[in-house]
């Protein structure tokens, strides 16, 4: 159980689909270590998802038990990580809308990620107005819990800095350092790329492996990975770059000397893409099926999960409303 | 008291001063009629008043008392009408940010209130993304009330127009009338020019007088009021055009016959600007004097004004937080 010298860690998930196995090599099964050393709050961003879904809210409705879900059955403990629900902490709304007058629309403009994200959605200059004001969100979000640490990926990492100054900002005009800093995660492993070997796995892109899947489907999926395209004959020598089977080893496998070994049989040829495929099924399937097992029995509770959310959004709550309270008196706004 | 048939109407001031003679005319003594024939809230919109005013939070503290005791001193009776403080209600501020996932950054952008007020204030490019955002956030504000009137200089129509916009866009996707549309209502009397002549009464140009101003004060201030500069002599035809005690014998007299007749007199010469101005500063000195006094009776009593505050953001509260609810389940949002 961690203790109150462990620092504090935000990290969470729009609950805009079911997650897959990217997200589990990418940060979930690093969240079930953090949450021993760290005091680990995980955020279920349904606020922040409506920022461009808001023509469709029922997908984010119906993805936030099921992220629960996937949180659980992947080990995420909830008597030491706290599950919270972002819609049901009402401080971070508060807050969120009290640091948008401390951050000019320009710079916010000027955000790399929301730049990148404005071009990816397509946006145009029909941007929601929500959408240019997330990091505003993510900033509250952040600070609200006081986390110190922030997990994400490296095109997110401008998101912290930009919270950083808001928080120097509020700080200086405080008079003391009441927000910490916050520092950025970025994961040891790499982003897991598609089955497809496209760059991301999503599950739009029918390219991931999610959760849930069975090992006829995962045995199915493997079948058709990408491997090295001149590698006709087992007796070839193989490219081990861009091979998806040796990209899904290298994050997987969990005996890296034997995947380094294959490696070298590959290059000189010799070793076949079914031996591999067979591996790399196996290894997927022994992760997957236990994660699958906890799915199917939680997804049968559904109280449970309720109930889950319900203590950690209590929980959540304690905390966001404090740190508001103290924004409020630090800041010297009127308070009733 | 009105009765649940009464039509809901949401009107309020931003606490950045105290309140003076131009808010009398222009809204406080409407007010004051209006809660016997509808459902009022005033909103003391100490959120908003934050949009530009983030670096001097302090100013928008020290005025919420004092713009609660101008409420009260004028006669708004906290018993029919609710005196809401827009911070202590969180629901104002969760739907802020849902709706701005409904609203464009252009739209925003292209709103003349917006436009007007950030050449007014000189933001320039700089402008703070809470005061790009605040339409969105009077939206809120005006919907979780379910107000059809809301009392609006003619400046502030298009705020109207545009909360009326999203309340048409929210509905279309709920699939039924959730949220009524609010009309503006603009005030009959116009805007009360400064005493000097200027535009506006405005207490950061000095040109105002405020509620708590002593009879010597009306009466030095109605003195150095402007007239006809061509008028020397009592005997000399006069402007009525132009003159402020005029404009102000109009605004605050009740005896709008005897007006035209002073004005038939000042303009066919024979009408002293003494004797005009000794009228002024009676009709003045009458109005202001009981507020005055109730003014000096509530700021000796804090307690009661902070009770008075409490039970209204109570009230406030429980109908936000209904209409939170309603929007939530309409969108088919996750609520837990």
């Amino acid at each position: 159980m961690p203790s109150p010298s462990h620092p504090i860690i935000l990290t969470g998930d729009r609950p805009t689909g079911a997650l897959h196995l990217g997200h589990y090599v990418g940060s979930l099964r690093n969240r079930v270590e953090l949450q021993h050393t760290h005091r680990q709050y995980v955020l279920l961003a349904d606020s922040q998802a409506l920022t461009d879904n808001a023509d469709d809210p029922g997908k984010v409705r119906r993805n936030v038990v099921e992220v629960a879900i996937d949180y659980l059955a992947v080990g995420i403990d909830p008597a030491i990580s706290t599950i919270c629900l972002q819609s049901a902490l009402p401080a971070l709304a508060e807050l969120t809308l009290l640091y948008l007058n401390f951050v000019s629309v320009t710079r916010l403009e000027r955000n790399p990620t929301i730049k990148d994200e404005i071009q990816a959605r397509a946006f145009g200059r029909d941007i929601p107005a929500g959408f240019l004001c997330y990091p505003a969100a993510q900033a509250a979000d952040i600070t609200a819990f006081k986390a110190t640490v922030v997990p994400v990926g490296e095109d997110q990492s401008p998101i912290i800095e930009q919270t950083n100054e808001l928080v120097r900002r509020l700080n200086r005009q405080i008079g003391y350092t009441l927000l910490p800093e916050a520092r950025a995660l970025i994961p040891a492993t790499g982003r897991l790329p598609g089955v497809d070997g496209r760059a991301k796995m999503s599950k739009s892109q029918g390219n991931a492996i999610p959760l849930s899947a069975s090992d006829a489907e995962i045995e199915g999926v493997v079948q058709r990975m990408y491997t090295d395209p001149n590698h006709l004959r087992a007796s070839d020598p193989g490219q081990v770059e861009g091979n998806v089977v040796f990209t899904y080893l290298d994050a997987f496998d969990p005996d890296a000397e034997a995947v380094a070994e294959l490696k070298a049989h590959y290059r000189r040829g010799g070793l076949g893409d079914m031996a591999l495929k067979r591996r790399l099924t196996g290894i997927l399937q022994a992760i997957v099926a236990p994660i699958r097992e906890r799915r199917a029995a939680l997804s049968a509770d559904p109280d449970t999960i309720i109930d889950i959310l319900r203590a950690g959004a209590k929980r959540g709550r304690e905390v966001t409303e404090r740190t508001k309270t103290e924004v409020i008196d630090g800041l010297g706004l009127f308070r009733l």
